[in-house]
């Protein structure tokens, strides 16, 4: 059958992402802070130690995407091209390299969740909202310094994250925390349900043809907020590093298995 | 009590929409087009007529809006900023002079819907959604010649409207048919609902300090779907006229009563 | 034109509400609590004053419904005909009688929202949840001694309230808060927005034909949490006084204006 | 890590899904069908055959479900516990025996998306509506012959499937061509995107303690509505067989993996 992804079908039509490359355009606004190692140590993958230089430091993410596969049909039908996200970024070393790796993330779309699970990342669906510069009116920050931005998390109903920026100057790049290649886990239990695993993959990915523009850094202050089936405040902010505007352009067409474990094994 | 609306405290907090003056920065995709005059005719106030120029013309617009009151704290909690609408404009003359009138439109937040009957806008709930101009990356249109944006609305589960627009040239202003004070109805029938309002009114609104940018004229292309509790595809295109994509800010501090039927009296 | 509501056209079809009588049959998980009194006479019309007898009495009430109008059709495109709600209800005296009043409402639709203005709730949206009884399987109570439910509110991505009830024998009744003719505020400023109402009206009205069943008292928790722009949890819950489930069917066809301000004259 | 799904961490809180076993109770209207046969055998895995007894039967079924873990946390706490779905079920021939396969789903919470996932049902995000019988009131059905529902479902905002049945009689069972044992494929396309799988099984699993009531026959109707990005509507209703509604539990606490291909062989 001729589907990247399920419902597979021959025409692929119903395939609920496209095969890559896929191409993304979006803004982002970043906070980034340190808590405590121990904690960050928790959510790196077996055989990876903490980063010397601030093993601590988190970044929390939210991202306005629109993206598109390959023949960019979904750009006219943007509520199948349009979403939003929210996540979590830690760093760890692993064989002599340093990896960005992402434990938590929310989006609010079908597409983008299991986009995600291809790429490693372990989506759950959120309601993100971030406020968005305008360049006339009265209702949102402009581009400059003292413009100010609220991002916003909320999941089955609770409220768990909130940031506030506020634009000081331009800045070179969006922090250091989400710039490595990603470390990600691709895991997926047997139908047996009995501790066994059928996928079990470390991977990496990066996208290509970056593009970033209109990076600002910022004051910020961030909140997270507890719930009985969330771990992110678990992550608690013990001091911001500093936050971030920018708009960035990208696309993606693979990844690299580093290492599988074969289906059947157990897993820990 | 000090709210502005219902649910009425002391603090006003928790009053729907606050106070005007109210703020809004947004984008917008327009399209218009002809419709059978005799359709346009049914849905403008008792003793009005329609215009001798162009009496068929309608517009589709969609709007993506930041809005807020005048303390600005909504934007930083944008899930209460950020709002969707789609709406068609109609026009007809009334006492001498031409006025716009908006006789549907759909929202896709509780504040804004709200915010639209103090106006006299007809607000229903519906899905919203408009391709973004990007500045990098492939997934969007460029504000520049050939720019392609996609816009739809759904109510209650079907696609009633989808529009396509790609961009010609800058142009001067977006249109013709939303550009006059708006004509509107504000009516809500007595509680005894025996065919008696409470309130039937005939006002007119406009907002102030208007700033318009980036205004480009496009081809456009327009569909409308049946659906049986909605009456847009009425309205049928018979020829498009253009479409437009433009950048708007403006504020909003009140309205006009022209017409008072005092309650208690019948309404047609 | 034949709308009962907006938007009007002549065939009536696009209003947001057909013309009653409209048809309810739901099920409600209700907490009763008392308050400080001095928190419920904030909430109550001018001119009325605290009930006596247990002053501080609050309920608050989760309902799933379907609801229709007089032909029945939105039962068989349910989307049209399911919400549900959470609201409060307090008491007071007025004119020798005593009267439930609701002072806070949150719906899941559109016409709820609006069928509720028409009857002096004033209503916003929320996301509302509510356990349901089940007959089979094991993921859900029965209505028998023992059964737990929850019941949840959320607005603009915060929690603001939590009940949890477990049944602990039939009973004769819901309770007393929400058991009187409700005493209801319809209010809409005139668009000038310079403080004159164009609607500001006392109202009453009540179900007729109404049948409850399967009504259980029950062991009840609530807890209400802070948001910015709600006054809910003002209503500070000291003690509980008792918990209920049951199933009602009701039908409405109007109520009575009790006093009506002209339009134009100055709100407090 | 003692998470069963991710997001993996030490506690397993934050998994999207606790370990098995899960319990459901729900009610389900089915649709059953013919199409053309060649379309049923498009959608069967490799090396299957058609069934010789009606091999265009298909059923839609949709399905409003409460379902928790085995702690039963999640039913006091509504949202992560309450879900709707729609979803296809086709038979086909295997090694000698029948099989139900479900080739198409949707769900309308991310919990039920992945434990889809976890089960080999592809699951996607839409919107299900389902009329609920009631017991008091005039707005629903009873559980009698004559009794009417609707159900309808609508992906990235267009309607795509609507069915109405109207009770009979009775019925011993909901029909017979979701009675089989799931035929499913649990398919991951390696990280690398080129073709090859990271998992790619053919796997079986069928609930226990499977509990039936209220079983009703019923005259039913269904049209399937054309989106670009889904194919159910190419399943053609040709031919009503029957309809059915009742009200099921069920726990479920792993399958069988009955065909492996290794991670890093080439998919077809």
């Amino acid at each position: 059958m001729g589907s990247f992804l399920f419902p597979r079908t021959p025409s692929g039509r119903a395939s609920l992402i496209p095969s890559p490359p896929w191409h993304y355009s979006g803004e982002m606004i970043t906070v980034e802070y340190r808590t405590h190692p121990d904690l960050v140590s928790e959510l790196i993958p077996e055989g990876a130690t903490l980063d010397d230089d601030d093993p601590g430091a988190v970044a929390l993410i939210w991202a306005d995407w629109q993206s598109t596969g390959d023949d960019f049909s979904e750009l006219v039908d943007p509520v199948r091209s349009q979403y939003k996200e929210c996540f979590a970024v830690i760093r760890c070393r692993w064989e002599g390299e340093t990896w960005s790796r992402c434990p938590y993330i929310w989006v609010d779309k079908d597409f983008a969740l299991v986009r995600g699970y291809h790429q490693g990342y372990p989506k759950k669906l959120g309601d993100i909202w971030m406020t968005r510069p305008v360049t006339v009116g009265r209702a949102g920050p402009r581009l400059e310094e003292g413009g100010v931005f609220g991002a916003t998390l909320s999941a089955a109903g609770r409220r768990i994250a909130n940031a506030r920026i506020e634009l000081t100057a331009p800045a070179e790049g969006p922090g250091f925390v989400n710039a490595h290649p990603m470390l990600h886990n691709r895991f997926w239990p047997a139908i047996e349900s009995d501790g066994s695993a059928s996928m079990d993959e470390l991977v990496t990915m990066r996208g290509y043809d970056g593009e970033v523009a209109d990076v600002w850094a910022a004051d910020a202050q961030i909140e997270l907020f507890e719930s009985p089936s969330e771990e992110l405040a678990r992550l608690e902010p013990l001091e911001v590093i500093g936050g971030y505007y920018h708009r960035v352009g990208v696309s993606w067409k693979g990844g690299t298995t580093l290492r599988r474990d074969q289906g059947g094994e157990s897993v820990g």
